[in-house]
């Protein structure tokens, strides 16, 4: 944007102007989710960015560190939320509740990258430790389930690894369907979430609060 | 099992025996969900199956028309659930609350043929004639949620669509880890499910029932 508004000011990028790394991450996760991750080559990543494929390995050395980076963004994000102050501290409900909220804004802000995650199955080395990564995400999320069931704030009558469970398939699913510019915000879409997985759909349920 | 206690009784298959088109169907099955549609060819599933090619043409066209049964098989037992009667008389909730548990019912009966289902992008005539089928069942359920809403039920400060798309997420998840024999049963888990999705999680949110 300042490019066009500020064309004499400097811009820091490495290789072939128009491109750094963060741009040719875009692109190829974009390829990525829609052909595949086998089926997208550096050849087809460089015809849809008007590069040479050595002006890509300027910036990458391999496909495999695309994806790294790619699941990486989408981790990072998620990793995030459990560090920060209000996951860490206070009652496991509202930890939970803030973790979830994190969960659906990480998201609804990294949709490209947080899709591709959700479809790693494991092939190589780089899929392998990002489902570790997610595994141990998922782990976090069920022991603050656990933790705000034995502080009294959850129902018990249900086991909290199916609740987990649940509550992912709830907010995982939002990939499918979610387009960023649509009429829902990632934080109405996240009190949504939060409404129906804590307080339900049915009326009674919302007129005693 | 009847032809181990009583070898003698007739069996009534087409073809050569141990295979009838239901047997090959679930071999089929299986194989596109390991391996995706494209990369499975009859020459695989005659090698699974310990046939010869032609013996399963015997008992199917094509590799396209195995597709076709085992998306009926999901499709026609979610629309079997629209049309019983406790899913077309009484309220709209009540109606609701029966076909999302049917919904998970035949989700747990039919397992590989709804996780098919579920991956199926509309690349093939076959495909897209699925998807159709797949968005009318959706929309009759989004019909019943807005249904419940305008009749008091359901709480309206979340958008239909967005509830149907949440509550659809939860149920469709359960392909990604539900195994049948495991601890939870089909009736047990769509408890779960209709819990959550009307009563939610919380704990004052169960004790006003």
């Amino acid at each position: 944007m300042t490019e066009t508004t500020e064309p004499t000011e400097p811009v820091a990028k490495r290789g072939r102007p128009g491109y750094d790394q963060r741009g040719i991450l875009e692109v190829a996760v974009a390829a990525f989710n829609e052909y595949g991750y086998d089926a997208t080559s550096i050849g087809m990543l460089a015809e849809r960015l008007g590069l040479s494929k050595s002006a890509i390995y300027h910036h990458v050395a391999s496909k495999d560190e695309l994806l790294q980076l790619a699941l990486n963004e989408a981790l990072d994000g998620l990793e995030g939320v459990l560090i920060e102050e209000s996951a860490r501290t206070g009652d496991a409900a509202d930890r939970l509740a803030y973790v979830l909220r994190g969960a659906v804004r990480v998201l609804v802000d990294r949709l490209p990258y947080v899709t591709l995650l959700l479809r790693v199955r494991g092939n190589t080395d780089v899929e392998r430790s990002a489902l570790a990564r997610r595994r141990r995400f998922d782990r976090a999320v069920a022991a603050l389930v656990v933790a705000a069931r034995d502080e009294g704030s959850l129902r018990a009558d249900i086991d909290p690894g199916i609740a987990t469970r649940l509550l992912f398939g709830m907010i995982n699913s939002i990939v499918e369907w979610y387009r960023p510019g649509g009429p829902e915000s990632a934080d109405q879409l996240a009190d949504d979430v939060l409404t129906v997985a804590l307080d339900g759909l049915r009326v009674d349920a919302s007129a005693k609060r």
